[in-house]
């Protein structure tokens, strides 16, 4: 999202599909950028983001409105109905702040219930497309940050009653690579058994785990197929010719 | 709006509003001081904001982010199904940037055509309540700047052939005073005709005159009743206690 190049290919691509859809997007990359000129310091523990007050702000300034209105506005110029939308708006996601152990996460959201498909459903069947940031509320007027792959996995489950769900991951490689120096060796499909032996031989990076244990949870409550793919690869990853890796 | 319990208040009379309902909110204090911390310096010429390319990211980021999610969030933890918007989401609003003649305002976008109420019926229908952020689009990718006051009015127009509409205008006053210095001066009806006597006497501060202006268009497009009051009155001003000012 960091590239208008890639950006506008992917929002054409996402346009051209035909089918019911909905895009889930992040922004963490432009939120630390306008977090620097703000003053607004990052702060990680154990790579996890910590979301403070002055963060919750900053991530709700820059998720749902700079690169929301953004991607709508583009999208809308592609001739797609989009609709920006938070988990607030309407009510679609309701979370609970994430409950305080050895870390308080700060104003982060757990979705501790599952996603009511039928308030999304109003935009589908209005032909509106949502386009989704990844914050959620706790109904109470706290609005939190959430992960936006775990929304996707969420709201992918929550149609899985009413419509054939596919969830498609998109990310900067073109799929779950077998040897990490290697762009080709994309690991066309993986089942849980294959997941396990690629765990014991430790090939998978620390970045691609939650996305397949985001995926295998969506399988789990009923979600079709799952692909984990380059975004700029969206048309095939949403045909029938996938060229990132398969979960099933 | 940057008073916490003024608008807290606000929002508790609004949620109780029993009739469909639609909220346009501004958000221009809060862009300008975070404006200020971001470095970008609020330009006017003769009283009016120019829009250049920093300043549209910051009020889409302001208006469309912080103050919209913000409100939509309160408005849900008290009961109302709100569901934030800007002129781009479901292409609600298109708009074309203001001409440059002797001066070029930037990304101001101007609303050029009779809205299509239709777009928006279809969220009041499903019982939702569209909280409208002050940004329109060009339908070809590019978000406008555009007055909350003027989108009120073009919004409660478009709905005078389904419903019988009464707009009504928040602000830190009482209502439009005979006597800027007096309080409670309230004038309680302006006709046309009074409209046209307080011009010639001057009796009206600068600030008022737009909010008038928008009133009298609207109803000369089929608005039945356009109040301007205090927004701690809300509750009184959609009722038939009126206690600011009623145009007709």
């Amino acid at each position: 999202m960091d590239d208008e190049f890639a950006l506008n290919s992917f929002l054409t691509q996402f346009s051209a599909i035909t089918s019911k859809k909905i895009l889930i997007h992040g922004g963490g990359k432009q939120a630390t950028k306008i977090g620097e000129q703000l003053g607004i310091q990052t702060n990680y523990i154990n790579g996890r983001r910590i979301t403070d007050e002055k963060t919750i702000d900053l991530v709700t300034m820059v998720y749902a409105g700079l690169v929301n209105k953004r991607m709508v506005a583009g999208l809308q110029s592609k001739g797609c109905n989009a609709i920006g939308l938070t988990g607030a708006d309407a009510n679609i996601i309701p979370a609970v702040k994430r409950p305080v152990k050895a870390i308080d996460y700060g104003f982060v959201g757990d979705i501790n219930e599952a996603i009511d498909g039928r308030k999304l459903d109003i935009f589908l069947t209005n032909s509106l497309v949502p386009v989704i940031a990844p914050l959620t509320h706790d109904g109470k007027g706290q609005l939190f940050n959430t992960n936006a792959d775990t929304i996707a996995s969420a709201i992918a489950a929550a149609f899985t009653g009413v419509y054939e769900v596919r969830l498609v991951y998109c990310f900067e490689k073109k799929g779950v690579l077998e040897d990490i120096s290697d762009e080709n060796s994309v690991i066309r499909v993986i089942t849980k058994d294959v997941y396990r032996r690629l765990l014991m031989e430790g090939k998978l990076a620390d970045g691609i785990l939650p996305k397949i244990d985001n995926a295998f949870s969506a399988i789990g409550l009923g979600v079709r197929q799952v692909v984990i793919g380059d975004a700029g690869n969206l048309r095939e990853n949403c045909s029938e010719q996938i060229t990132g890796t398969l979960l099933i």
